[in-house]
């Protein structure tokens, strides 16, 4: 006899909590088409080839490899059977993986339909990914991404309007003063180049995108680990500071980034930005500047966003995202700059519901429900349940005919708002006698009558 | 440079694709609810314990199995890897494997949530499923099924209801004939009884099973290959040749099955389901009992269904399901006989749009966008786009000033029914051309004027 248990990281979800999450996706998703965009869906699985060598070191170790199937050893010489070929042994074992995000599989499907889209491409994906991660609060291992991007087009007017996306999505479900955080990856490949130190970008990327989980401290040893100067690193620290307040700052930075023709780029980018959030102000949320803003994953070049909740919750970032102008590249198709974001439907549930802005939904939908009088009444009973259903009235039964004081007891544990007694009374009768289980007032009513109740 | 492409057996789907899928996964979650169903989600992966040991021999190989993470080898002695050692091997280096259908997590849910669930407990449940099987037209290796299921109650009333339940899903799509098959899995034992070989009951159902892809004369010889004797199978065929006919040929197969418990049980089964359908008919879909249904997953003990599309389409079942009174015993949970449907998306799709049912979806489904007229209007454009999104408009931009006569291109391939045109005259006298795509008119607007016209 087995024990059943769920795979490390994963959730059951029960009705109550799938109609809170669908509320929460159907808001979204609204949104998404209403600025816009189109649904597609890609496959749970791509080709190993597809996504490996996409989102950096830390990223590869944490997708989910799938077995061959059938004889998985057929082509492998057993030597090259050891715990140090690992990656070799792997790679001839495994031919498939669990999409880690929505986005490199969008890159790969632009590339793979692009005599059949219209470029620019517009489109959303709402689907499960998959990570090896550690779980922890808001943090699971397979999990819900609701991604918006567009591809084919530079134009920083997008950048605007994913930024009004946010804003108009936290608007519709009244949750107040999330911090919009953005970047440009061009500004970091500017401090690279001013500090003289761009072999070492990617560390930096790396170690800026632990200041969220590590005191600043610690960040700043890390990068004397890896061999940034003393020097450097305080300037770097400077900079960031400067950027929290970008209407205060902004001549400050400008000099700063002066003499890097991509810095100029970058800080140009921030300045279209933040000009046309003076002019329209965002009613709920709050953009802010944050040169340590970097992100982890490699594909980005430009803008980046992330979004933190409200300061009084503890909880990671809300949503993320960013422009990206080589993705499709690997694939194949040059010049098809991309910009996309995506919102964490956990983590969004999780702030939701701490501070109550979630809908209350009961756990059972049903409206009513017969009681069971006893197998003379079998065929009476399914026959008009399927009245009441083709009448749109959630319908159910009682499959056994026990004690009555269970089956209303069953009725109340659901919430059941409703029950019909149908004995042979009423079978004589001709009627249906309908019961209000909130009130306990019951009704004699005619078929008619108790369709046109149950409507309502 | 890598060519993308598609693992095999699996598909992406475009946005038009989606609005008819989501069209039909609609009508069937629609009717669910109404049979008071509601909905629960499982994991994509499980446990491989979970999984393993309940689709019988063929389903096992068809489990998609992922590979522990990190250091798969760490516990293994190298001498143990070797291809005569597969099963073994498999065992200690994947932990998880990917769901093969949404009956057996529903079983496991049903035993580690019997304390929060009210029993008799109705779940349905869409998500996709994966099977390394070969792929075909309508079979894939990743897809979705729509599965109802009760526990907890051994009333025929459910039999009935599913019955139900399949012919409001085919009326509600406009597709007729579709052909019901039942039997009862008590008569294929009672089978086994009454001719002496009940060891061989598995392979009965083994072979039985493959008659919608084999002539009949090859499964007759499997069996004789098998161990049936020669006067056994014809009475076999016999037996299912008399079933096609119930009415008719019901006393004969009283008479065959008196001799054996389950064989009465089974018959009286299908009894108490063809008197419901003699008094309450089917409208679109018709019942055909077949003793020669089988169904090939070993968890079955009642009666099974499966449902074929209308003759003059060629295509495997479209749904099918039954009876399971063990399922949740294998995880600790004891009397508790369940019965479940599923439909498959895939097959469905087929026959709707193979007659023509489906409703036809354009692939884009905004309905205005703003022409770009150059950088001033940049803010102006995402500001009024904003506007219009408030007022629940599809809206959308061009995100480049480039040729009017490409913008113009691109609504129209993208079907977009209006554009807007505000240059500097629009943005002077504060008002919108809007240009009618289809009939080419165009108006001039306020605002006001414009949300009430897009409104509609």
């Amino acid at each position: 006899m087995e024990k059943p248990n769920l795979s490390k990281g994963t959730r059951d979800f029960n009705s109550t909590e799938l109609y809170k999450r669908n509320y929460i996706i159907d808001v979204i998703k609204d949104n998404f088409a209403k600025f816009g965009f189109n649904p597609i869906e890609t496959p749970s699985f791509e080709k190993s080839d597809t996504l490996l060598g996409k989102y950096g070191e830390e990223g590869e170790r944490l997708i989910f490899k799938i077995l061959k199937s059938g004889n998985f050893l057929k082509d492998i010489d057993s030597s090259s059977i050891s715990q140090d070929n690992l990656p070799n042994l792997t790679r001839k074992i495994v031919d498939k993986a669990l999409r880690y995000d929505l986005t490199v599989p969008f890159a790969r499907y632009v590339v793979q339909n692009q005599n059949e889209i219209n470029i620019p491409f517009k489109r959303y994906q709402i689907q499960n990914v998959w990570r090896a991660d550690r779980p922890q609060k808001g943090r699971f291992r397979e999990f819900l991404q609701c991604d918006a991007d567009v591809i084919g087009s530079k134009s920083l007017m997008q950048e605007i309007d994913f930024i009004c996306l946010f804003e108009k999505v936290f608007s519709d479900f009244n949750l107040e003063d999330c911090r919009i955080k953005i970047n440009s990856r061009k500004i970091l490949v500017a401090i690279c180049e001013i500090y003289n130190c761009q072999e070492k970008f990617s560390t930096l990327i790396n170690q800026l995108d632990k200041l969220d989980k590590l005191d600043k401290l610690d960040v700043k040893n890390n990068l004397l680990n890896e061999g940034f100067k003393n020097n450097t690193i305080d300037l770097i620290f400077d900079i960031i500071d400067l950027s929290s307040d970008y209407y205060k700052n902004q001549k400050k930075l400008k000099s700063i980034f002066s003499s890097s023709k991509i810095g100029r780029e970058g800080i140009s980018e921030i300045d279209f930005i933040f000009s046309f959030i003076s002019k329209n102000k965002l009613n709920k949320s709050k953009l802010i500047f944050d040169i340590g803003l970097a992100r982890g994953i490699d594909y980005y070049t430009g803008i980046i966003f992330e979004v933190l909740p409200p300061e009084n919750i503890s909880l990671g970032s809300i949503a993320g995202g960013g422009r990206y102008d080589n993705l499709t590249e690997i694939f194949g198709l040059k010049n098809m700059s991309g910009i996309g974001v995506s919102f964490g439907l956990d983590r969004l549930f999780l702030v939701l519901e701490e501070l109550n802005l979630l809908p209350d939904f009961s756990g059972n939908s049903v409206k009513v429900m017969f009681l069971n009088f006893g197998k003379e009444f079998s065929y009476d009973i399914i026959n008009f349940s399927n009245i009441l259903r083709q009448n749109n009235i959630k319908c159910d039964f009682y499959p056994d005919p026990i004690s009555i004081k269970k089956q209303l007891s069953y009725a109340n544990k659901n919430q059941i708002p409703f029950v019909i007694l149908f004995g042979d009374e009423e079978k004589e009768k001709k009627c249906f006698a309908l019961k209000d289980m909130y009130s306990g007032i019951q009704d004699v009513l005619s078929l008619e009558k108790l369709v046109q109740k149950l409507k309502k």
